[in-house]
């Protein structure tokens, strides 16, 4: 963070282990127009979703501390696993910064999308293991069942852009057919991993159409909005932003490359600055 | 390394970014009866295949100066992707060790095994991108056609544990059929990761029966031994070997559980020593 604290003309900071993050890095561009990024993802150490908390926790603090190092206003916490671990940890150390995970706003997503209060979460193992989604579904909803299941070849599969298709049809089915069917099955499932708003089309069709399909990007970007109108913090409507600024901490040109697919427009190795964390 | 140099009573060091690369210690086990193994698995830092080639050479030089400090009579690198980036810095770096990769040992099995000389690598990303493949195949054999094939859904697969079925089928015709249909076809696949022997079933079920299916453990754990003797540093056949320890950098309850797979026998967490490297 800059010497003098978060202003409003300030960049806000977005981490991800790598590029799934993108995928909430596009709803906060579109919610946020008037808003500058800086978008950092931890290609190096990718994938948290497979490391232990500890390491997770020790990484997360890094990538945050090379965001406020660079001055933003914000940090948002665009990797599940990372919020799940370490979203703690970062709000105490930053506490003069809105800091948020995609954990809270995809459990109010969820929540708000159940009638029975029997969600679903898809994430990878990691996320699962850590119950952070557990935790933050019970206490919106005291009586609701979360049910956790780890997918992490969902992950290889959006990342390899195989994102429709009877592969991942196949894979969506093996994950989720002992779950969805059956009296007492969830009716809502919560994309719990940022890779895997990709994989929507294929994920739907393989569920009942009675379920909900909910992800964190979109309540993520409304969290962020809320905070900063809170804290003073939002720039000026109509304000044009500074372009986004891509920092990864290896390979730019895979960085490019897979990231054009969660972010959705084309990205150029030229556009990716390395930097060390 | 010990300070009086490699001696026959000292284990071999072995080394991966996970747990794909007991597939290479199961081998060498069974080829080696009588020596002891150490084997380290970086999985803080796996996977390798995704990241860039500097990034490897560092990570690879750290887990070999982990293990020579522990006294080790030999290196294994039993990972393609830092067999490809690193066997040259480390060969150099502990010159005094006999130090063995997994590359030149397929390459090897892959022309023993190709009557056309048209021989397909399926592997990660990285080991496809830096072509040390291509380079070992057409040192063995100049007018060699080499084609290497990214294949790293197939990562994903091997550590859920999917190794047989309809999704593996059906990733493998994805990956392979492009390749393996038309004049001109290879007539042997190497399997060019550590992960991917596990497979095996599914892959040859996905390619004509001509093709020959190829791996690296079996003629890796022949080129430790033959060095191994040259260098008088083998044990005397019959000496009950040491168990194998493992290490690993994080996660040990991950590494027993998916690297059981791999090992083909049953992990404990408790087996598994965490490590920094």
């Amino acid at each position: 963070m800059s010497p003098s604290g978060p202003r409003p003309e300030l960049p806000i900071g977005v981490f991800d282990s790598g590029v799934g993050g993108l995928t909430v890095l596009r709803a906060l561009e579109a919610a946020l127009p008037a808003e500058s990024f800086v978008y950092l993802g931890d290609t190096a150490r990718l994938p948290y979703g497979t490391k232990s908390a500890a390491s997770v926790v020790r990484y997360a603090s890094q990538c945050a501390t090379a965001l406020a190092a660079r001055g933003v206003k914000a940090l948002v916490i665009a990797c599940n696993t990372a919020a799940s671990a370490a979203l703690g940890e970062l709000a105490q150390r930053y506490a003069e910064l809105p800091v948020v995970g995609v954990v809270e706003p995809g459990a109010r997503a969820a929540v708000g999308a159940s009638r029975s209060g029997r969600i679903a979460v898809i994430a990878t193992e990691g996320t699962v293991r850590g119950g952070a989604y557990v935790a933050a579904i019970t206490r919106l909803r005291p009586d609701a069942t979360v049910r956790g299941i780890g997918g992490s070849v969902f992950v290889a599969l959006a990342e390899e852009g195989w994102t429709e298709g009877p592969i991942v049809e196949a894979v969506a089915h093996r994950y989720l057919d002992g779950v969805f069917h059956g009296a007492g099955a969830p009716d809502a499932l919560l994309l719990g991993c940022t890779h895997f708003p990709v994989l929507a089309g294929a994920l739907r069709r393989a569920i009942p159409p009675t379920v909900a399909l909910v992800d964190s990007a979109a309540t993520t970007a409304q969290a962020v909005a809320a905070l900063l109108a809170a804290r003073g913090l939002a720039r000026a409507p109509g304000t044009p932003p500074a372009p986004t600024r891509f920092l990864a901490t290896d390979g730019a040109e895979r960085f490019a490359r897979v990231g054009s697919i969660f972010l959705g427009r084309p990205l150029a190795a030229a556009d990716v600055e390395l930097v060390d964390v």
